[in-house]
């Protein structure tokens, strides 16, 4: 067997990552040790970099090692559309999967009062502050559908609404390939009530 | 979104770990810049470190920062047992469900001339003449029940024989929990031919 010292040490710290227990950690480790080496080198170096030099966007909060991220600062952005999402992660699945040109803001989590997690804690005082300048002319809210996702989303579009923006909601209904048989009660009913006239178009 | 540069870069480099793709990648940078930015420096420590003083045992062949393995240094391990493994995490989980006593010696690998593979590359050479020097009497061969360890386990056995020393398998058959009508057909005809006289004391 191997020297318990370094290797159980490299194994107990790669259980920082989400979804990795022991198991995985020590194929991990054996991995790297046996067949990528180099790998784990440069790995030690990006994850150095990331944590020193990445912080939060001073416009949108999401991750970013500039003052303000690429998006904010870009010319090319429609300037009167503003999307809210809940992780940056939410941000970068849409900006990869739809053609949406607008600016983001990246709340870094959701309204959870049990968790402690209000509107300081998402940054909603500066959103607000924001929608009051007048250039945002539509608030998209992209938070989850979950309950805490709705919750926030009907925050923001109180908030919205009094500042004289229109809030929208992305749509709610049946995802692609889904079965109705198979449906949960609420997506089906929230698709039927959303109903739309038929189009070819689309 | 965040700012490509140095997010993608971590998010390629986390994904020299086996099983780890572009949305598990992604989803470790986003938890480990969120909630864990002290565990993620604590990862890259580690890794320099493992890399770089984490070498194989002179005796043995597994991983180990030292010359000799904390095992075959040991005083109070049997040295005329010597079991051989295919990787270090094969010894570990003997290690750590049997009562083993004596040593390991681990191939790094098995026999496998399509991948180059051969007789130097799992240091047939050292452990033929370690088997020379007489202190080992059982070697105990506990490749994987695969082909390829099954033909690895036959070199070794008649290396064993050569030398006058005991070749044993780990035992083959049945799996815990196991049921006879969902089993593979070898395992089966393994088992059954395997059979032991019934006794109350195992």
């Amino acid at each position: 067997m191997s020297d318990v010292a370094l290797l159980q040490q490299l194994i107990e710290a790669l259980k920082c990552l989400p979804g990795v227990g022991n198991k995985t950690a020590q194929r991990m480790v054996f991995h790297l040790l046996e067949r990528d080496r180099q790998g784990a080198l440069v790995l030690a170096d990006r994850l150095h970099e990331a944590v020193q030099r990445i912080g939060h966007c001073k416009q949108c909060r999401t991750f970013t090692e500039h003052e303000i991220c690429r998006i904010c600062a870009s010319a090319s952005r429609h300037r009167d559309q503003l999307c809210v999402v809940e992780n940056p992660s939410d941000a970068m699945a849409l900006e990869n999967n739809t053609n949406y040109r607008g600016l983001y803001y990246v709340l870094m989590g959701r309204l959870s009062p049990l968790d402690g997690i209000g509107p300081q804690q998402l940054g909603l005082d500066e959103l607000e502050a924001r929608l009051g300048e007048g250039q945002v002319k539509e608030l998209i809210l992209a938070t989850n559908t979950t309950i805490e996702g709705e919750v926030t989303a009907h925050v923001l579009a109180e908030m919205a609404n009094k500042k004289g923006i229109t809030p929208t909601r992305i749509a709610q209904g049946v995802p692609m390939g889904g079965e109705l048989e198979y449906l949960d009660s609420t997506t089906l009913s929230y698709a039927f009530a959303g109903r739309r006239e038929f189009s070819d178009a689309e």
